[in-house]
């Protein structure tokens, strides 16, 4: 079959260079005679690998050297809990700010791990319409960290101005939206993000963390979870997922040979745009459930008047050959997840189609 | 360049077949038109290799229902810390038996994470030269469980027979040897394994648990790290790590095909007992530091006469394409492992070449 447009919300579509350079070089990459799955993660040849991918997530994002770079395992799922049981001192307590599922997860495992309380939800009847204001945050200037989703997928919103946490640090969940435009990453003390939307496949997750929480973070945890492991090993204190890593690298060099950040962001930001146009366009029959400031550039949730519309809408543009349009089983709708790796002609191909739907 | 002869102890060589399956579906997996690492772990094309990869460790173990399959992340080296986290209530031990560099380190986390007592140490003069007898094991009755290293693949020892723990649950760390033969799954508690060696690339974690120990697993650490959750959820609470998983699959339908665990058995057995001969028969040339009932059948471990030869050695073989020969670092020498996807052919080199070296 053709490769089809794949708009999946997670494990998403990859670009399509990187794959194919991992198709050409799956049996013997650099003339090695061995598949890079095959190597030693001590030997020169994967570490060539390891190391470039590092070298690009620091180049593409402009990481200084106060900042360590770990590749690790586990998904930003693991962080939930990493994260406090490496930064929060005992009798000390986290803030968090609950934008959506995720966030809410993330708070629920800091509370089992340590202490943790709620700076802002912004859920209202079960469902989550929009990011606060810098106003509407109650911050502990005391707390250890404060945490955000920078993109909730489910409910379609982003964070398009961070918020100002004084000198306590931000954490940001960024794994659904890193890599989608250039950041200052020195307003984070901590950004951590799974791959598997902008950055590669499912299995290896970066973790950008400010040197001096690594130092000061706690020593009473198991090794393998201290961040300081992992930095004083260059992530190859024990065997990293090699495969994902490779993946990475393959995905960071597409998106710096496309000119890096900033490109991207131009070329996100038309896709999403084209989307949000239509959807006002028609806004007898789409609806976003989003408020407008509050929109996510990478998952572009909408509604159409009834369920049934909407399973009619998604079941068609499936024979049109564009997947992945489903909305979270959770909330339900439509959801076109937009990440890096989605052409443009894929984004042009659903809005002609939400155009034509049903529009005679 | 050709395919060359892989003697690397892990991540280690795995089967072409496996390999070349991977590289042909790499763009468009089952006329899907994407990647498996383009698919939702949600979707009908991910679950049916993740359950077939489940069905197929089940199948080639006879695991019973007793037990849960769990596919982790992290690594072995995470096990080492999850497992007294999950197993060890406030109050108990666990005993250690060390038989080598990762059996001391998974006793180290231990003790960090809950409490822990050597239940004996096989180091003598900073080596671990054989595998204790029963009447060795100073076992306490009382013990949460008791941890072995089925395999150790830097001293190249490795368990023949296991022992024997009473009423207290046996887990092991068969990262190195798990599936080079048929075994009894219901002597223990717990198997876990890095996928690196005979399962597949790095990246993926199997861990085979019975269930009554799932369920009185401790609830008091974050739920990441808790076995009920990706018991409960079957390994799809979060993202898993997709690729590695489907060449897991791909690595056990091909050890199916060859016939299953006890084939697998016989070939592994032919190719230690060869390099083990050439050993013996050229003994004025090469030794093994290991006590002939102890040794490993996935990781040969032999010297010669000085470090100066084995470099000789080590370096005319790379010239002959047998890659991965040098011994770890900790202990110099040479080792050959020859894990399941080391061809015989591979084996049938070296052996050959073994018998060349400086013969005349």
């Amino acid at each position: 079959m053709a490769r089809v447009f794949n708009f999946n919300p997670g494990p998403a579509a990859l670009p399509l260079e990187a794959l194919e350079r991992a198709q050409r070089e799956l049996l013997d990459v650099g003339g090695s005679g061995m598949s890079i799955m095959e190597h030693s993660h001590r030997g020169k040849v994967y570490e060539a690998v390891h190391n470039e991918a590092i070298a690009l997530v620091r180049q593409l994002l402009s990481v200084s050297d106060d900042y360590d770079v770990l590749l690790l395992q586990g998904g930003a799922t693991q962080q939930f809990a990493l994260v406090p049981m490496n930064l929060l001192d005992p009798g000390k307590s986290a803030d968090y700010v609950i934008t959506g599922s995720w966030s809410k997860k993330a708070f629920k495992e800091a509370q089992i791990a340590a202490e943790a309380r709620a700076a802002a939800n912004m859920e209202q009847d079960g469902k989550y319409r929009r990011i606060p204001a810098q106003s509407e945050l109650s911050l502990d200037a005391q707390a250890g960290y404060v945490h955000i989703t920078s993109n909730n997928t489910i409910a379609g919103t982003q964070w398009h101005a961070f918020p100002d946490t004084g000198n306590v640090p931000l954490v940001a969940d960024m794994s659904s939206d890193l890599m989608w435009r250039p950041i200052d990453v020195s307003k984070f003390g901590v950004i951590y993000a799974g791959a598997q939307k902008n950055l590669g496949p499912a299995g290896i997750t970066l973790v950008i963390v400010r040197k001096d929480l690594v130092e000061r973070g706690r020593k009473d945890i198991p090794a393998i979870f201290q961040y300081r492991t992992h930095a004083a090993e260059n992530s190859l204190s024990n065997t990293p997922p090699c495969f994902a890593i490779y993946m990475l690298r393959n995905v960071l060099d597409v998106v710096t040979k496309q000119g890096g950040l900033a490109a991207v962001e131009t070329t996100n930001r038309k896709k999403a745009a084209l989307l949000y146009s239509v959807i006002e366009e028609r806004s007898d029959f789409y609806s976003s459930p989003v408020e407008k400031d509050s929109r996510s550039m990478m998952n572009v949730v909408f509604n159409l008047k009834t369920p049934e519309l909407e399973a009619e809408f998604i079941a068609e543009a499936q024979k049109r050959s564009m997947m992945g349009l489903k909305g979270h089983r959770s909330v339900g709708g439509v959801r076109a997840s937009i990440y890096n790796a989605v052409p443009a002609a894929a984004v042009e191909a659903l809005a002609a189609f939400m155009r034509e739907f049903k529009s005679v």
